[in-house]
């Protein structure tokens, strides 16, 4: 095992994913993941309480990321400007790295009902640190948590193109045109 | 134990929401929930997987109506006049019953952390049913996403203020009138 622990966070997940990948979520263990990753049992349990929490790693940072771009936005920006710019933070974050593993966690979470629960809850909890950002910034209600709602379908439209091998633009451009999709389509919803 | 059955699925669940109330979530246990709805654990087994399910009792039913009042809309209905429609269908599951209980399930859930999961997952369940129903009538994606999301914010809205003690109006109603403040705010997002 390794004393040192440089990006061990992100060992850990490409172990994660590869060990799901060979053999299966439910077939590996925390004792497996760490061991490839070149780490002990602990240092597994100081960056996740299980493997399961390996998938959706991100998800806080992102939480953060949008939070913040919304609460930076000018006073004058409507719910959506104050959004799109919570997305163009969150950006930052899909990283190449990311990028990378992004096909074979697709793959992993589509093959496990228990891992399509927990990736719908971390949408959930994008939605909700939108939609309370929002808030904060005077935003009532149903229009935070709509507005909240256009944000999450813009970032899972905009991710799913990000992650597709033909495509050469960077997340924060898919983002902003699925966003201004998505107004078109609310446009049409009669 | 009882050797008939009738309305047991309703008994499990009142049963339950005694104990949870009670005694709290995590310390009862299904043999305790059959018991008091003087059942069997194999009746209870038969009705539930687990006691979680117990709380999101409803969900396939509400998936199923509102699925079938979209499905049952008129070809020129409009995404969200055929979402409309799919709440007006579900409404008839919002019985007096229910609305007896509400108060109780709600104070369950908020005490819970893994239960506000379940109730979370609950409602991405119901935006699926939406969406599907919506993509089958040939509404093209992201407005079948974005009216089903709608049709979710609008039917929590109602059904939060339909289990006020303060309010007469039938869920139908306010889940139209929900609907319309979400088309309404759409229009101020900017």
């Amino acid at each position: 095992m390794a004393r040192w622990e440089p990006d061990a966070r992100q060992r850990l997940v490409a172990a994660a994913l590869d060990l799901f990948t060979e053999q299966g979520y439910d077939d590996t263990t925390v004792a497996q993941i760490a061991d490839r990753a070149g780490l002990t049992k602990s240092t597994f349990f100081r960056h996740f309480p299980d493997k399961r929490e390996v998938l959706v790693a991100g998800q806080d940072t992102l939480s953060r990321l949008l939070a913040e771009g919304i609460a930076a936005a000018p006073g004058s920006a409507t719910p959506l400007e104050a959004v799109a710019l919570g997305l163009e933070a969150a950006a930052t974050a899909f990283t190449p790295e990311r990028r990378e593993l992004a096909p074979r966690l697709q793959a992993v979470i589509a093959a496990n009902g228990e891992l399509q629960e927990r990736d719908a809850l971390k949408h959930v909890g994008l939605a909700k640190a939108m939609n309370d950002a929002l808030r904060q910034r005077g935003v009532p209600d149903p229009a935070a948590s709509l507005a909240a709602e256009l944000g999450v379908i813009a970032l899972r439209r905009a991710s799913a193109r990000w992650t597709d091998p033909a495509n050469d633009q960077p997340l924060g451009d898919l983002a902003r045109q699925s966003l201004q999709e998505l107004r078109a389509a609310s446009a049409a919803l009669g």
